[in-house]
């Protein structure tokens, strides 16, 4: 799963997925880490994206992430050096709503 | 999750899980692989098993797996430079039949 590329949904390259983040209790994925690479003028940031946001193309054998490039550069990204708390509640809580998905802890 | 603590339901140690599985679909880990260390005498040989099998120890931060010995050394396991087609679909029938799970696909 990791590495794997991240397309819009014309199949422009967005990114490509550099880890995943599962919740040790379902083993459910609950988010992709996504580097966006070239696409974002937001250097070296990461974005940890609700994994339900993603459709898995088996075609291509990659993700479909239908958000728009000004939601996507607005996003609350982090550093690679600095990763967000993600036992925090709070933090989970802001980042399904910013990407408009059910929590997955409901 | 990688590098979290197995034990048996007693406690006792019994190995560490060296990589997940995961379903790009739908996002959930289909198995743990575990290596049993010491505790088998199977050397370096790595067990992937359904990841239902395993109850995740929110207090110790561990997973209990409730199989005995005896089963999990005649597991059918495979040498960390010769891993299965985890692709073919009757490989993985034959892990899940052998440790009594339902299959995660259907």
């Amino acid at each position: 799963m990791i590495g794997t590329d991240v397309v819009s949904p014309k199949g422009d390259s967005l990114g490509d997925i550099k880890e995943v983040v599962i919740d040790p209790r379902t083993g459910r994925v609950a988010y992709a880490v996504v580097s966006f690479g070239g696409f974002l003028t937001i250097g070296e940031k990461l974005f940890a994206i609700p994994f339900s946001a993603f459709e898995y193309s088996v075609e291509n054998s990659n993700y479909v992430l239908d958000i728009s490039k000004e939601r996507l550069e607005a996003a609350p990204g982090f550093n690679p050096d600095a990763w967000p708390s993600m036992a925090d509640e709070k933090w989970n809580r802001d980042v399904y709503k910013y990407y408009q998905r059910a929590p997955y802890w409901e």
